[in-house]
């Protein structure tokens, strides 16, 4: 079992996105126990380990990429790692230089409530691909 | 007022999907009027005369970029602008040389789902930034 904790900034008003966030994390509750960390202003992440930050100058991927990356840091941080979800800004040059990489979902700028489903959902694909399911075909 | 047309695949069967695509249709409403044709498999397109392609081997933009080109295509069209949203493996070849232009949202592949979404969200976003309100900033 993989652990993913998400660290991001806002708060989980709208019902629309708790159902959408609930329904992906339901179907990864077989691969991966999803931990959400919310608050107002980015937390202390001293203590963070293995962390990808997600941020607008970060690479841009295909799902495959993803995949391929997810689960060679998934191996390489012992089935533990954490997304920090940055503003349309980025993030602070300290957080990004301690991060085992950046990484951005688009060239777009979305909401946060949008990239937490964007995130989860590109989770849930990576693991049917490397599954080799028909969900990603 | 600009009048958006936007053509997908599937069915909106997700109450969260609904909810969400509301609430931006609802902010939209002062700027553009959202139509949208839900079909099991892409209708007959030869009577649309200017449509923008979303597909995997479009182009990728910034949402500046996206509000720069939205707002000359439907300065161009006369207002009226219409959106298709391909699958995964992209649109027929007939449907994409037609088109006004071809763009992508990402290079990751999203759902049908969240691709309605981000689209929507897109669109208003396009519309703030030409108004130069603080929703982009």
């Amino acid at each position: 079992m993989f652990k993913i904790k998400i660290y991001t900034v806002g708060k989980h008003k709208e019902s629309w996105l708790n159902q959408a966030l609930e329904e992906y994390t339901t179907r990864l509750k077989s691969h991966m126990q999803i931990t959400w960390h919310l608050s107002k202003t980015l937390p202390d992440l001293s203590k963070e380990k293995d962390y990808i930050a997600l941020d607008p100058r970060g690479e841009l991927m295909t799902s495959e990429d993803f995949s391929t990356f997810l689960h060679k840091q998934l191996e390489t941080c012992r089935s533990r790692l954490t997304f920090i979800i940055g503003g349309a800004e980025g993030l602070p040059p300290a957080i990004k230089s301690n991060a085992n990489a950046l990484i951005s979902l688009s060239k777009l700028t979305f909401t946060h409530q949008i990239t937490r489903i964007i995130l989860l959902e590109q989770l849930y694909r990576a693991a049917e691909i490397e599954k080799g399911s028909a969900y990603h075909k």
